[in-house]
This record gives structure tokens, C-alpha cells and sequence, in this order.
């Protein structure tokens, strides 16, 4: 009898160690030759804390297992040695000094450069695009079976409508035609939630393609593709927040992984940015900034959390090794906890000192986006470490301007005074500007569907300082009749579908001024990345206090650019007497809009409605 | 023959010293015991340089005499050793070694404690005046045969209505009844202009007062008799420029005290402050801002001029000492250079270091005015040292917020946003806040004569953070009906003139709205200068997301303040948890508003379009 019982709890603890799985080790392998040497693993499956892991590897070793609140969950950290050559890691887990099971855990060689790769700056321009709604280039992904999403619905403009990476890949021909040099996609990542999950933002995989825009294997193509084309790959990364359907929501690690883990007090967040900064601020509204949810079906993550921050950390390294990133963008940025942020930035940068990383503060006030941008002395002693911010102030101010009348304080003055509030940035020129993006309303229906006015500001945004990001479509004049409609902005690009009526790249169904448009637009970027005024030049801009009239320069020891912006409804001469600080009252130039050949004595006619840019030849 | 062409000869010789007269001499004396212990003398007459200065008195020398292009002056630079006593200083001016002329030069003893006046500052309210509008309290000096404006014309707003000091003399019991500490007039120093001299900014002679508003004896007496009452009196400082009547513009010692001194190539301001700052800016832009005349009857000073730049400084000091001044105002700040700006602040400081000084930086761009607060460390090096800025951001954001409908990012949202720059600041609490002044609309105009909106932006002067300025007649809502007009805005004072059929002092032909506005007014007012957690207190502010209502506390550790201002046309409860780190769910305070005694248990109730300031007891 006393057998028989120990018999079978043996067996049933044999069962138990038998049915003991690993689901997942995050990340999936790593990389010698690191400058931060260690990697910390999440090691998740049922009860996995009663295991004892154990590796034998030459140059590599255990330097801390982890466990936590929740027994599913260890935290193992690998030092790779230098001179640790790549290999598979076995990682064995015993119970009782027995091993009960094994795992492999690749270490791989670092592709040449790595380290060093060169990212975007002023010399590029930038095409964003939310994959869901570019191009459906693989219809066998539309719908996937194990989502949780299972429609697919182009005329319900909250659904997915089957873009994904091919069909980025089948445009890259016609990417590069257009001038661009880097691609921003939002966020290709799992977002594996029941409805409205196809704008990216709400993660349920960090480490994943989501499998309606294909496998980790295709953005490794998509990124090899865009490199022979010369054009680098830009990784919109969320750390604020996550799906709610991600696993360790639902299984939390430790309940301080996410702010507010009871959902019966749990609050919003109330937006309000100043609350960073605000020497008057009560606890109570930044604790809600901060901490509150950004959406009620997204997990506010509480990157004070020592674990979660090295997640989210490593996780970005990963994906750069792994896919070749040329940057990063950094979504809702402020909304997480500044200390990690700044930890976050500084870490990505020892290890890739060239990297370029912009971060979204959606604020026109210009004193709190650059409270943000690496080397600016903060009177509060905050250092950060961000290299770019997104210029919602110029982005506001461009639309005002060309949408009012001329006069003291408006029209393009509000551009100059946005502009000239730049000597609060450290790095002034290190500075993302676009007419719209997936958040705002379609440039070309902000304008009232002006086209005069849309080439005013499209020539501004290929030449003022900063690093341009257009939206895909722009250059069609794609809109959204619908102010304020995330689906509306979000449309399908034209010829993005088989069978669409309107197709950008063959440029059936065009009308003549998206033709007109196309053309404009694509002359203006090519010639762009050939310009070294604009790549490496400064900035000089004249007062726009007279004629409506917008001038300025942009040049370098060997490239002198003349901008000459004309909102007025009639020809303007200006006299170059004016101007003698940048230009003499004769030259020659070409003007890169009309395509023509200048020679300049004493004036310049700008006619009515147009914008010129002189390249100046003496 | 011979002999007789010599006496002709010393005849005429005899006969032009004898014509030879010294016209000015500024200042016309100084001080024993000034921590700069050097005065530099203005000498103006005819071919005065040709002429010896010299001097005998103990512990007083002469260090400098410097002739410059215009013979007509001599800058006579004397040390007055700390140990010479008070007394008489002979100036003998020579030819030829005969003394021609003999001048005195008064050296006073300082009043006690000068130095260390006490200024305005969070403690004060200043009410702030147009002298020619406010009473005309002597109308002898109505008109004045030696000016050149012979007209009073109260039905012409750009005439001369006659008021003066002696009529802000009569009215300084009222002044102190409705509870303000600082006065504030526009310039009372003359401006013998043509036209349109009532204003004070162009000014014809900076060591004397306007004889339409009395003498420098009167302005005296204004001083002694506001002391008695316990109020400071505030110099309007005016450093940009000058009447174009001026003695020393219509005769320059040299061609450099004036920008543009050619009328022919002259250029008016571009008002462009942001060229101070701004790192793109041309030189032109910025040569026009600073050097451009402000107005084309004004003659524009070039401050780099070390002999304008000490003439400015010393005028100011003298006047300090003269008239027992407790602080200062400067017109136009940004206009003049910027390295003569922060000397000349530097040197009023180092004379008086408790001296308050407000400049004003007319614009809503708070990264701009936050620039030329003292102790800034910007970006560009410049040092500067002016305590107070005028706050133009929030007098703007108030008006708009009393006059907008509630929403995500209108209403009081725009107030806290403001405030919320203050991170700029080194020194936020030193701002003057204005509803109004000369050059804006009046508040009660602004808010389309809303009483109740009147009110809580009353409150909220009363109440925020920073040195509340009133203008004169705010009190009783005086209003101007066209927006714009500076002759509206600075409209007769009710019952400043014998025989006006309203009179704010004695109520006769108030309305029963303004006789209430009066009230409201005078009780804050009274009620601020005694508490001390407005004089000396911390502010905190809650976001005024959710309900249109703006809660903020002023605390010292004796003092704790609570305002509350609901904008809403309904009552509203708020729940007091939401304040726990301010203030306990339980507690009594007085309504300073209502005058009235309440305990408060979990919750709040504002009545509709209510401030409430509660004056916590426990």
C-alpha cells in the first residue's frame, strides 16, 4: 500500500516535470561582440521558477537567475565574453539536480559595422507608412487563423484592410523613384488584439511580425531590399504601452510591470505634457499623466520596473541587430518614466553612437520639446539623451500660414517665429518636420485642396532645416474629406489593392493635378539628396514683415541655396540690395522648380503664387 | 593804429565770453555716499569745450574732460571720495587761463537707508496711471506759454486733457483706500512736443517734469505724501528713445547718440524681437530691430554710446535719489542694445540692491521674455540682469479664457498651460501681472462687459503668483468701446475733472454694476497686502481638465490659501480627496470673497460663475 502510494506520486510528478514546458525565452538568441555584454532572458512557462538553469559555454556565464512574484516567470542574465565565439548556448534546466529540459539559445556573429551603421539625419527624407493601408501584396495573409481579428473589411475603415510587408517590398522601385531614402512603417509588431488592431500601437508581441504583414524573415527581406536601393529602415517603437492581450499582461511577471494592475481605480491619462516640467504641478496630475492609460485597451507599462525596462531595452537592440535598423522613432514619448527614457536613449546610443532616434512630443510648445533633446542644460538638472524631436510647432504654423491672410503678425511669419524659437535646441538642426502623419489630418485637406499653396509648402518642407517625413500618398495629394478621422487619414494608397480604379505608381485614374502633384513632389526629392546645403548646410532666413514673402538660404562652404517663397496673388520684385549679406546683386542660378536658368542683375521677379529655389551657380 | 585794432580785437574777444553761457549742466548735482562714487557731467553752451573746467574741494576731482565732435558740450568726469562732505562744488571754467565763467555743483548728503529702499514685489499691488488723464488737480498749469502744444482738448483723445500730479496727490487717500501700495505713472518728464504729447515716451528732457504736470518739487511732494500712506512710487523708464524736440537731438554732441542720425536712409523698427535671439536671423533684420526709429517722431538713442549709455544711467539714479523712488518700469526693453541693457541694469543694482525693476518685453512668447530675466543661463552667453518681466502670456490667456467655451485645450486650460512655462524662469514669482495697461484694451472691454467673468479674473489677479499692476479706473469698469484705441484706453478718470457727472470717489453717477465692481474690488485688495501667503507664498495648481473649474493654493508654512474659480453657469461639487496633498477632507476656512465662515466636510460646492478664496483656518 505504502509502494503503490509512492509509486504514484512519482509518476505524477513525473508528469508534471514532463508537461513542464518553456513557451517562450525572450530574446530568442543575441549577439557577440556587444558593448553591453549581458543579456537578461525572460524564461516564461508554468511554475518555471522551481527550475534550476545551468549553462557550460566557453566565455559565456550565468551572472543572475531571476525569479519574481510569479512562479511562470525567470529572469536569467547571460555575460558573453568578448572572446566568446557564436555558437548554440544549451541552457539546462534541472529540478532536484536532474535536468528535465534543455533549450537553445543561438549566439550569433554582429554583420560588419553594426555598430557603426549610418542612420538618418538632414540629408534624408523620410516616407511614413502604416502598413495595413499601403499595399496588400500577399492576399494569403489577410486573414490568419489563430488572430484573434478575423475580418477583413476595406470599406470599415477601423478593420484591416491586408497591407503588409510585400506589399511595401513590391513598391520599394517606386519608393526610391521618388526620392526617398528612408522608410518609417508604424509598428509592424503583433498587435493580436479582437477589434481596431491594425494601426500597430497596441503590441501583444514585442519579438513578432504580425503575421497579417508576414514573418520576422520578411522585414529581414524588406530591409535588405530597401538597403540595395539605399534606403535605410526606420523602427517605430512603443514603450509607454502594450496590447492588452499581450501575455505577461495577462500573466503578469509582478504586478509593478503595469501601472495601475487593478483595473477598478485605474485612471487616464490626462495629456498634459507640462506636467514634466511645470514647477507647480500637484502629484496627483503628473501621477495621472504619467501613469494613466493612454487607452482604455492598452497596458500603461511601468518601465520603473527594473525587468521591463531591460526588456523593452534589449528588445529594440534586438530588432536593430536582427533586421539592420537605420533608426528609430519613438512613439508617445514623455508618457513613460523620464529616468528610463533616459537610460533607454543612452543605452541604444554606447551601443550605436551614429544612431538617429526621433521622439514624438506632441506639444507646439517649443520649451517642452527641447527640454527633451540631448545636451540641453534643463533647469531642473534632467538630462536627456534624445538626438531628434518632432517639430509639431513648424507643422501647425506652415498650415496657419498658408491658409491666412497676409498681415503683422500672421501668414508667414508664423512659420518665422516658429523657426526662431530654435535657440532653445541644442541641436537645432537635429529636428523631424512633416505636414502630416497618421495622427493629423492630410496636408493637401488642411489646405482646403489649394494645389498653389500645397507646392508652397511642399518646397518649404524639401528645404527648411530639419529631416522631412512626408506621409505615403502625399504626393498624390491623397485626403481625408473628414477632419479629425484616423480611418480617413489612414486610406489606401492608390493602386495599393488589385483591381483599385486609382493607381499612383501607373498613374491610372490620376486626375492632372495629382499627376501634376506627383511630378512636383518627386523632382523636389530627388534633386534633395543630391544637395549638400541641404544635407550639411545652414539656415539664414530674412523676415517675412513686408510682402508676404518668405526668404531664405541654405548654404555651406560649397553650396548656396536662395529660397524664395511668393504667397501673394501677384508677381513680387524683390530688389537684391537687400540680401547683399548672402548674395551679390548679380549671379547666375538655377532654379530647381521650374528648371530653369537664371542670370540675376539687381532684382528678382517671383511670380505670383510660387515658390523658386535658386541653386546658385557663382 | 596797431594798438588800437588789439583793444578792438580784446573787445570782441571780451565781448564773446562774456556772451558765453553755460545753458545745462546734468545731473544739476549729486551725492556723497554712492557706491559708484563717479559722475560724469553733461556741459552744454556755446563752444562750451573751449573752455578750462576746474576745481577745488576736498575729496572731489576731476578725472575726465572729454570734448567730443560738437563743440557746444563737455563731459566733466568728477570722484566724489567717500569722506567729501555735502556742500557746494565751484566749477571755474577758464580761458586762456582766466577764469570766465564759475558754476555751482551741489553735492547732497543721501537720506538715510537709500540704499537699501525697500521696492515692490509679490507684496504690492501697483495701480498704474496716466498722469494728463487722471485728475487735474491744478489748472493753472493746464496750459503752459514755453510749450509748444498750446491746446487742451478734452474731447480730442490725442489732446492734452490737463491732468497732473497735484490732481494724483489729491487722490492718494483714495488710492490707499482701495488698497493699492505702488503707483506706477506713465512718464511725468517733459515732452515739448508739437502734438500728441500727453502719452510721456518722448521726452525732451529727462531731469525735469512735464510743466503741465507741475515741477520736480511737486513730483517730490507726490512722493512724500504716498510714502506717508505707505506706497512706493514706480519711475517709468524710457532708454529706446527720445522727443525728437530734445535739446540733444536737435543739437547731437555726437552723430553716433542717435541711430539713422540721417533722415534720409532711416528705417523704422521691424519690431522683430525675436531677432535678439533668434540663431538664423540676418543681420539686417536685427540691425532694423534695434536701430530702426520705434516711431518717426522719436529720435531712436544708440546706447552704445558710452556717453549716452552713462547719461541714461546716471538720470535714472538721480532720480531715484531725488524723488525717493521705491522701484522702476522700462518702456521697450528689448529695443535698445543688449549689452548696455544689462550694464545699465547691473549699475542700478549694484546702487540699490533691493530695487525692484520690471522691463517689458511686449510678446506671448514666454522663451523669449524669459531671456532677460536675471540669473538665465542662456544659451547664447548673455548675462542679463532684470529682476521682473512684464507677463504678457498670461494677461492674453486670461482674457481668452473667460471668454471661451470650456474644452480639451480651451478655457482655463490655457491660464495653467501659461503658468506652466514658468520653468523658464529663474525667478518665477518676479512677473507683473496685468488685466490691462495703457497700450491694451481694457479687461472690462475685453471680457464684452461681463461682469461675472470680471470677477474671476479679479480674483485670479488677486490671487496667482506674481506682483499684480491695475490701471486706473479698473476698479469702476471703465471700459473703451473701440477696440484699439490707445485715446479710449486712456480716457478720463471718473471725477478727476471739477464738474465730471460721475466721480469713482464719491460714487456720485456710478452705476450699481460699477459701484459693486468698486466694492469687490476694494475688499481683495485690502485683504491681499495683509496675507502672507500672498506676499511670500508658493503657488500650486490643479489642471483644470474635467469641469471648467481652476483650483490653485498660495501656502507658507503659517499661511494656506484656496481658490477656487468656476467658470460654469451651474454649481459645481468638487470632492476634496482630490486635494489631499494640499489640504485634509475636513476643514474650516473664510470666504475672503463672501466674507463668509464654512466648514468643509469631503466636499466643495462653487456656486455658478463664482470665485471663492478660502482662507484656511485649520
Amino acid at each position: 500500500m505504502k509502494k503503490s502510494l509512492t509509486i504514484l506520486l512519482l509518476f505524477i510528478s513525473f508528469n508534471l516535470i514532463l508537461s513542464q514546458k518553456i513557451e517562450r525565452i525572450e530574446p530568442a538568441n543575441w549577439w557577440v561582440g556587444m558593448k553591453n555584454n549581458s543579456v537578461a532572458l525572460l524564461i516564461y512557462g508554468k511554475d518555471i521558477s522551481d527550475l534550476q538553469p545551468a549553462i557550460s559555454y566557453p566565455g559565456i556565464t550565468i551572472t543572475e537567475n531571476k525569479t519574481v512574484e510569479n512562479k511562470n516567470y525567470l529572469f536569467l542574465t547571460l555575460q558573453i565574453n568578448p572572446d566568446a565565439k557564436a555558437g548554440t548556448v544549451k541552457i539546462k534546466f534541472s529540478k532536484d539536480n536532474k535536468v528535465v529540459l534543455t533549450k537553445d539559445f543561438p549566439i550569433y556573429a554582429r554583420e560588419a559595422n553594426s555598430a557603426n551603421r549610418v542612420s538618418y539625419s538632414s540629408k534624408d527624407a523620410i516616407l511614413l507608412i502604416v502598413p495595413d493601408r499601403f499595399s496588400n501584396g500577399n492576399e494569403k495573409n489577410d486573414i490568419v487563423k489563430t488572430t484573434l481579428e478575423q475580418k477583413l473589411d476595406r470599406n470599415n475603415e477601423d478593420a484591416r484592410h491586408g497591407g503588409d510587408i510585400q506589399g511595401i517590398i513590391n513598391h520599394l522601385d517606386y519608393i526610391k523613384s521618388l526620392g526617398y531614402t528612408q522608410i518609417w512603417n508604424t509598428p509592424l509588431i503583433e498587435n493580436d488584439e479582437p477589434t481596431y488592431s491594425y494601426h500597430g500601437y497596441a503590441a501583444t508581441d514585442f519579438y513578432k511580425i504580425d503575421p497579417r504583414f508576414g514573418t520576422n524573415e520578411d522585414l529581414k527581406k524588406l530591409s535588405a531590399e530597401a538597403r540595395k536601393r539605399n534606403i535605410g529602415l526606420i523602427w517605430d517603437v512603443v514603450l509607454n504601452h502594450c496590447g492588452s492581450e499581450y501575455y505577461f499582461i495577462k500573466d503578469l511577471p509582478e504586478k509593478s510591470w503595469i501601472n495601475y494592475p487593478d483595473s477598478e481605480n485605474r485612471v487616464r491619462t490626462n495629456h498634459l505634457k507640462t506636467t514634466i516640467t511645470d514647477i507647480y504641478a500637484t502629484e496627483i496630475d503628473k501621477e495621472e499623466y504619467l501613469n494613466g492609460w493612454f487607452d482604455g485597451h492598452m497596458a500603461d507599462l511601468n518601465q520603473k520596473n527594473p525587468l521591463l525596462a531591460k526588456y523593452l531595452t534589449q528588445n529594440i537592440i534586438w530588432w536593430i541587430e536582427y533586421a539592420g535598423l537605420s533608426g528609430l522613432r519613438v512613439d508617445t514619448y514623455s508618457y513613460s518614466d523620464k529616468n528610463f527614457l533616459a537610460d533607454w536613449t543612452k543605452t541604444i546610443l554606447e551601443e550605436y553612437p551614429k544612431m538617429n532616434i526621433v521622439a514624438e512630443e506632441m506639444t507646439r510648445n517649443i520649451a517642452q520639446t527641447s527640454y527633451w533633446q540631448i545636451d540641453k542644460e534643463n533647469s531642473d538638472g534632467y538630462k536627456s539623451y534624445m538626438p531628434m524631436m518632432m517639430d509639431f510647432s513648424i507643422n501647425d504654423n506652415i498650415v496657419t500660414a498658408l491658409n491666412e491672410k497676409s498681415g503683422w503678425f500672421s501668414s508667414w511669419r508664423k512659420v518665422y517665429e516658429s523657426v526662431a524659437n530654435d535657440f532653445l535646441f541644442p541641436h537645432p538642426e537635429n529636428q523631424l518636420i512633416f505636414p502630416d502623419n497618421h495622427d493629423l489630418d492630410r496636408f493637401y485637406s488642411r489646405l482646403n485642396k489649394n494645389l498653389e499653396n500645397w507646392k508652397l509648402g511642399i518646397a518649404m518642407y524639401m528645404t527648411i532645416r530639419g529631416t522631412p517625413q512626408f506621409f505615403y500618398g502625399t504626393e498624390v495629394l491623397m485626403t481625408n474629406d473628414k477632419a479629425g478621422s484616423d480611418g480617413q487619414r489612414r486610406s489606401d494608397f492608390y493602386g495599393g489593392w488589385k483591381g483599385d480604379s486609382k493607381n499612383a505608381v501607373t498613374e491610372i485614374g490620376l486626375t492632372d493635378e495629382e499627376k501634376e502633384a506627383k511630378k512636383y513632389f518627386s523632382t523636389l526629392l530627388n534633386w534633395r539628396k543630391t544637395n549638400d546645403a541641404i544635407a550639411n548646410g545652414k539656415f539664414k532666413h530674412y523676415a517675412p514683415t513686408n510682402n508676404d514673402v518668405y526668404v531664405y538660404f541654405r548654404y555651406t562652404d560649397k553650396q548656396k541655396l536662395m529660397v524664395l517663397l511668393n504667397k501673394n496673388t501677384d508677381k513680387v520684385t524683390l530688389n537684391l540690395s537687400r540680401y547683399k549679406e548672402m548674395i551679390t546683386n548679380y549671379f547666375n542660378a538655377k532654379d530647381i522648380i521650374s528648371g530653369k536658368d537664371f542670370s540675376f542683375e539687381n532684382t528678382i521677379d517671383i511670380p505670383a503664387k510660387t515658390a523658386m529655389i535658386l541653386e546658385i551657380r557663382n
